[in-house]
């Protein structure tokens, strides 16, 4: 049975997407910590981040590296802070999160965004991406 | 003026030191949010995790997986969660977390460990780290 993340990567399941390439997949996550929080996710599905493939978890913080500085072109803030926790979705993903401060990473009101604040948000990453 | 890690890397100031190779440095928190709760720190400073060159990151990554498998063999958890957020100190490092439940990664109640515990517990992940 396909993962959440791996029904959002094949269309079965709508997302804010704001990257991608052979590899890996980077969407809005749709309960933000703050504005540009994304998530990014290998295609290939493997539950605990540190069993992929060495090449395919080095290639995913590179990745990463290269989505926080579109997310970072487009949402002010002091930089993107990660984490990785993993025990609700069984699909390895990398938060990113645009902070200010500390707490930022920690807040647990959630943001509540429109529909449209998400597609601006994505769209405008997507394009910072893209360069 | 060297960072506060580039101390402990250099000895200066004490640790328990877990794990190191000719890049990075690992050693235990001393604000533990969990048991083995460890940093990852590459010997050359940077501030921002993401301004590191690709290759270093990409080691550094697959460096903290090495350590998150050896704090996994010595701390009985479900998987070790990780964190960056790099506001404080301004020497990029990972945090590598053994958790249980999502609630371990964003506790405000930090651990306090005796001198000897701290000790025990590295020695343990450094020996299944050398293992």
């Amino acid at each position: 049975m396909s993962t959440l993340f791996s029904k959002i990567i094949a269309g079965e399941i709508p997302c804010y997407k704001v990257a991608e390439n052979e590899k890996f997949y980077a969407f809005l996550d749709i309960n933000p910590l703050t504005k540009g929080h994304t998530l990014v996710v290998p295609k290939q599905e493997t539950d605990y981040i540190f069993d992929l493939p060495d090449e395919l978890l080095a290639d995913m913080m590179l990745f990463s590296k290269q989505v926080a500085f579109a997310i970072e072109k487009v949402i002010p803030c002091k930089r993107i802070g990660m984490t990785v926790i993993g025990l609700e979705v069984p699909h390895a993903h990398i938060h990113l999160i645009p902070i200010n401060k500390e707490a930022d990473m920690f807040n647990r009101h959630k943001l509540v965004l429109e529909k449209e604040a998400f597609e601006a948000i994505a769209e405008a990453i997507a394009a910072a991406f893209l360069g």
